[in-house]
């Protein structure tokens, strides 16, 4: 999920010294109207080491009005919290009706911390998601807003961000942060995002940020907090009350920038290199999938991406390697009357394979947050709810030893042009193109917001999407077939 | 929570036989109205073994339309279901629209069991929760009404049907169900206990059905099924969707019989006895509360009960045992401004003990639903939600190694009034009475229901209410301070 903020967004000094003077009037006017409405706020500051929290702090400190404002950092617990329970240091700190605590970590830093050092296992990691979630609710209940940003970097950003303040002069030792190697920096992300995602609600949404560049990231955080100050207050005169819908809150607009951005289309195979690497890695993927059908471990494939991307081609690539006896191709068209009568994701169980089987699946439950969404099939609330349930689906499914992996072949809109007229010349290629795929491609940004969101939403540790660039066929097809085979070697290891 | 279906209500089969046509005919009735709004349904029979589960889903199958109607047991798992996530057994069976399944046990059998037989820890215990909820309210969002009956016995009735069973000559080998211990059966209850408390929310309340008396069960059981699937119709017709709110749902009917008829008050102690066994249980507290001093174990005492029920007097003995050091008082008036300020569970987390120190709290948090409720001082969808808070509140109490206990004391009415007019007519008494008191007193009925309701939905395992009778001054002092002296040795025993 933090590949949507993993895109280099930057803001030039001067741009932030211009808009920072109107950003600050609004946050001001919105303490105040806050306070005279009585309504408590918590904005909680987390995120990795070295994003510059404590610069955000201090950023929002000057920008806000001091009065009824109060900061609260959550270090190592002392004697005194160490004998109650886990949530006494947060209730002791809890704003009064028109007051304004800023939480550095907030309830959140103590269980990734401890997850991610091994002191608790998934369950326990879980149990204390649940209990944030009731905090967060009953909080809500009773009329508190609660903010919660996140600030990332990536591995480089992060390392670099480390390594520098360790060399500086004014250190302060122990403070600086760790340097994790790769590895334990991926395990951070991981825990982070778990409870991240089960964390997210339309009582209070997480605000993602791109910590990179301090200029932008000052920038985000304080629009962040500006736009849901201005929501609630909106919704509470409108409403009379404030957040208490348990509903998934998005950004609706179309990114100025997405994860499809950073896509290197310029990718290619000359077509004798396509062919010896597509002969290894199809032997390979034989190999691999009786070694994983007799360890009982079963593979879920998910195959999306634009019109003629190239999706059939990959999966009859990825197919030739293997015994038809493992695995099963499900091609998602409407659904039967059957199907209509349950559940959107009832059809999909049941196509759930057995242990050491393997489904592919040619389009799939994504058809809710893209197709459904776009052409408006799904009402809001519907799709919203529907990154939640396909994550809990998708998780179950991991749970169970299951692979998931899911890919998005993606191709330039030149591109797609290009092969939708081609299709249209070559007679025995007519039949794939249709007025639905031309009315689609009027709707290409679209669709291009709905997979940011699908990929900033669904892409997790135990079901990964996989960005395939495939403006160039035979590259795609090769590393679509070596991506499984990769991973499903990784998994099969122990 | 079971105390509420420990009452020993009966029906006759005359009275059972006389009601049956009327009910048959309601829900023939309701099941077409709910298969012509196309709304699936799903009705849980869940409980423990001896209660006639087996029994009341065939008298459902006999009063209901077979059409569009499926029974379905969930005993061990096939092969075909052990390799594939958990859930993909419901979903396989879950109804379409317009249909009804039975589910014998439903999704609740198999995490009961694991835990009862230890093969999972309490975390994962709550994980297999949170999936119950995400599939419960997916399915509700769905347009799915998820009916869930829970049939109990006590633990004499539960071994006497299970004896008989083991006796009979139309006996199943292997599915007589288990002839526990008493301790086992407790086991079994705090278990499921834990399981229902965290799965009650307004999407799918637990009904509660007392099994003793087969008529009695049958007769509840087509009751409730009854009265959900009505009002299930009336909000669909209103507002167009059903049970989307996520909001507590209880009875609002007083009921017949409460937990408090059951409370033996007719037992008193002679003054010499009296005061010897204070002398005695004063002098064990004095050593235990040291004990627990130094074990670092907390304790926090509720005090609640009727206006006179002596909740003072019981106090005062049981500090005299103490050193002062150890204990605070806590006498919960009106808030001050700050409280008000703050959600009602803050001024309590404030108060709650460091590790090894003692709260006696002199009326609660428990206002919340008793006065609070009562008198209309809160919402109804606040005090109803305070079940909820008020158990995780406590949860986390002992979470963190707090013993907590609540003692409700119970005087009977004529008892009651006569202590008022002694108030009235001794002059040292007289601050004592005030009109306050006679009005509450104008409304015991609806303070009888609300404490029945908070019992049955706040006696927890790890947080447990003790009635004691108290018409009888000196048996209701030396009964709490006995209470506290053995639970507190049970607790800091290894």
């Amino acid at each position: 999920m933090f590949e949507a903020v993993e895109l280099g967004q930057t803001l030039e000094k001067s741009e932030f010294k211009e808009q920072e003077h109107e950003l600050r009037g609004t946050l001001l006017e919105l303490q105040r109207e806050l306070a005279e409405e009585k309504i408590p706020v918590i904005i909680i500051i987390a995120g990795v080491d070295g994003s510059g929290k404590g610069d955000v702090v201090d950023r929002l400190n000057k920008w806000m009005d001091s009065r009824g404002l109060q900061t609260h950092a959550f270090w190592d617990e002392t004697d005194e919290e160490l004998e109650r329970p886990d949530h006494w240091r947060f209730w002791k700190r809890l704003p009064g009706r028109g007051a304004i605590s800023i939480m550095f970590n907030g309830w959140y830093g103590i269980p990734i911390e401890r997850h991610m050092r091994g002191e608790c296992s998934d369950a326990e990691l879980d149990e204390a998601t649940l209990r944030i979630n009731q905090l967060e609710r009953m909080l809500s209940r009773d009329g508190t807003l609660i903010i919660k940003l996140w600030f990332h970097l990536s591995y480089q950003a992060h390392t670099k961000r480390i390594k520098k303040r360790h060399k500086s002069r004014n250190r302060l030792p122990g403070l600086e942060g760790h340097l994790f190697t790769q590895e334990q920096y991926e395990q951070l992300l991981d825990t982070a995002e778990s409870i991240l995602r089960k964390t997210e609600s339309g009582v209070s949404p997480w605000q993602m940020i791109e910590a990179d560049n301090k200029w932008f990231r000052d920038m985000s955080a304080g629009r962040s907090i500006q736009a849901v100050m201005q929501m609630t207050l909106n919704q509470l005169r409108s409403s009379g009350r404030i957040g208490c819908e348990e509903q998934p809150v998005l950004s609706l607009d179309n990114p100025a920038m997405t994860v499809l951005d950073k896509v290197y289309l310029d990718q290619a195979l000359e077509r004798a290199d396509y062919k010896k690497q597509l002969r290894h890695y199809q032997k390979k993927l034989h190999e691999l999938s009786w070694k994983a059908y007799l360890s009982q471990r079963s593979l879920v494939l998910v195959f999306e991406g634009w019109d003629a991307s190239g999706k059939g081609g990959a999966i009859r690539r990825l197919l030739s390697g293997m015994d038809a006896r493992l695995y099963r191709v499900i091609s998602v068209a409407a659904p039967t009357d059957e199907e209509l009568a349950h559940h959107y994701l009832w059809r999909f169980w049941r196509q759930v394979p057995r242990a050491g089987y393997m489904t592919l699946y040619d389009r799939s439950w994504y058809g809710r947050v893209l197709v459904e969404r776009v052409e408006g099939f799904a009402q809001t609330s519907e799709w919203m709810w529907g990154y939640k349930e396909i994550n809990n689906f998708e998780e179950q499914l991991a749970h169970s030893g299951t692979i998931v992996l899911k890919f998005w072949l993606h191709i330039s809109n030149e591109e797609q042009l290009e092969r939708f007229h081609d299709r249209e010349k070559t007679p025995w290629k007519q039949h794939k193109i249709t007025d639905e795929d031309w009315r689609n491609r009027e709707k290409w940004d679209d669709y291009k917001a709905a997979v940011n969101d699908m990929i900033a939403h669904t892409s997790t540790h135990h079901a990964p999407w996989i960005l395939i660039p495939a403006n160039d066929k035979l590259f795609a097809r090769v590393e679509v077939l070596k991506t499984v085979c990769e991973r499903l070697k990784q998994a099969l290891e122990p």
